[in-house]
């Protein structure tokens, strides 16, 4: 997608260096540009954990390169060990995204097995773009089959279908299109009139920083409201369809996401406004039932609560929001329960959110189980 | 109640000098203490406009002193067409909360009955202490009335119960103890060990800002938390009770409140934890059926969500939050359907939020009609 005009990826080897992957650094967005280097494990653990880069699927595709930099970064004693042992460190960068998990996995399976063949580090730098490619595909994918939603709502209004979103389920958080996005984007270009309701998400602000940003770069005509907001709007008609994206998602259909997404599922379940969850399959977790007893939730820093930071006539300022005598609580994800889900929009087509209907899309994971 | 120890109203008349009314200014808190001075109608309509005050009982009992203020300063023509204009002035600075033309009607009432008679203005003062003597014992009765709800719950449990509130309907809202907050610092004050979550309550942060600082302040042990957060601490168990305040309530028990109400009484709802909505009489409005349609839902200044203030190393600093290119929306509340709520807590009882037990409470109502 475009920043300024110039198309972008999130994610990218360095020109002329492949012992260098580059990615935009997304905290200082929408206020700086930045790119941030990784040229170890230590950095890409880094990179997750503070955020440099976020959203399920990026996540996953960085954990992936920062596979291929601990193999770069490899000494002469029992490889494997220290490479599993990497895996480990990088898997617990982040507790709740799954596809952290799953991209490591992934190529510590890969390279274990091909260690004594020729030619590793090249074919694992393959791997990792493979995967990248993976991703960029599943997006567009999602994006033509939420496109097909949008334009069934668009067919039946005849006006712009208004969308609302909760967090940064977009470009950003994956390598290109994003995931809730990519429909959206696919509309846009389409000439389909969309108007997005950008959630600004507290605490960190990823809608009204990262969401609000990109639609902005790309045209998209969107409108930055206080999570608290959605209901008023769904009760009053002014929300034809909510997308949002996943961080893991049950095999039964349990979605969780960014913090607060329950909270519009329930506001959308009781005004009969459709609530679709995108994502690539690599945010399912297979072997989980239920979600909300089983995914793990994690807790951030308080003082993503009690500072914020903007832009302030002097550059970039963070204050403080909190009284002093007063604790604060940072939950960073909540799970929505399938029975509030109308339905989950994969690169394998929209399925409803329940075991047998999500195994008819993905039978081959019955079978690995 | 206390800041820094001394007891404080909300509103007061200035020592010595009784043409000018004080008020407690709300917009800096929590990180100034200052004092507002009201000399004329137009400052009383600033005042509650520009949010100098806040909360339904206090803009209430201002707007009566504003009305005792244009009094004051009524020249010699026709004094009761100037009267009904400053009143109809008065009641536009906002237009959700009913308490204001309650208020303002009733001091006019009581202004142009007495018009002719002797101490007109002595007397007029008396009404608007008396206004404000009400909203202090309303409080106070509400908060014996909602004690008995927290009662019972800790005999259930044992152990210290965690309720949740969303905005300021804490003393700062009203002249003194509070509406939802009531019950509260009375089982505080019982030594039942109770624990609230703040919602911070964006755009404004009345809750990180307001409530967070009166419960400080008063002692009471509180976590805030971001406005994203309330159901997923249901959905663990760590939430007993919800108690929020009212700007407006529907006859039929439809509830008025900050924006963002709505979502925490569905998640209570989905969890069946307790939703009360404490409030004054004042606060019913007796005309209107149905809430969602009927009760005007103020949009405010944009830049309520695009900026926020807060301590900057060099004092209060404002910062802006949103890309130049988005657009914002900022509704300042919503309706919750009385099917949500599970009781009502009043000066003169707890009932159900329907029509035939809300009458019940106010049999004159139904004469009045």
């Amino acid at each position: 997608m475009k920043i300024q005009g110039k198309q972008y990826h999130t994610i990218w080897l360095k020109e002329g260096d492949s012992s260098v992957v580059e990615v935009i650094d997304q905290r200082k967005l929408p206020f700086q540009f930045k790119v941030f280097q990784m040229k170890t494990v230590e950095d890409t653990f880094f990179a997750i954990k503070e955020m440099v880069v976020r959203g399920a699927p990026l996540i996953g595709v960085t954990a992936a390169y920062g596979m291929y930099l601990a193999l770069l970064d490899l000494g002469d004693g029992d490889r494997e060990s220290v490479l599993k042992e990497k895996a480990e460190y990088l898997k617990s960068s982040r507790p709740t995204a799954v596809n952290l998990a799953f991209a490591v996995d992934e190529m510590l399976v890969f390279i274990l097995n091909e260690i004594a063949s020729g030619n590793l580090i090249e074919r694992t730098l393959e791997k990792a773009h493979q995967l990248k490619a993976e991703e960029i595909e599943s997006g567009s994918r999602i994006g033509e089959f939420g496109l097909k939603i949008i334009e069934e709502i668009y067919k039946k209004k005849g006006e712009t279908v208004n969308i609302l979103t909760h967090c940064n389920a977009g470009w950003l958080a994956c390598i290109d299109w994003g995931t809730a996005t990519a429909p959206i984007y696919k509309a846009h270009l389409k000439g389909i009139p969309v108007h997005v309701w950008v959630d600004e998400t507290r605490p960190r602000n990823q809608g009204a920083r990262l969401t609000a940003y990109e639609l902005g770069e790309e045209g998209v005509p969107h409108t930055v409201i206080p999570d608290n907001t959605g209901g008023h709007l769904m009760q009053h008609g002014m929300v034809d369809l909510v997308i949002v994206g996943s961080d893991r998602t049950s095999i039964t259909g349990d979605v969780a996401n960014k913090i607060g997404t329950y909270l519009k599922a329930l506001a959308a379940n009781d005004n009969n406004v459709p609530f679709y969850v995108a994502l690539p399959s690599s945010t399912f977790d297979w072997d989980i039932e239920d979600g909300v007893k089983q995914i793990p939730i994690e807790q951030r820093d308080p003082t993503e609560v009690s500072e914020i930071e903007g832009w302030a006539e002097d550059g970039i300022q963070s204050v403080h929001l909190i009284p002093e005598k007063s604790k604060v609580a940072n939950y960073g994800f909540d799970v929505t329960p399938a029975r509030l889900v109308t339905g989950l929009i994969t690169e394998r087509g929209v399925c409803e959110a329940d075991k047998q209907s999500i195994l008819k899309l993905f039978p081959e994971k019955e079978f690995e189980k």
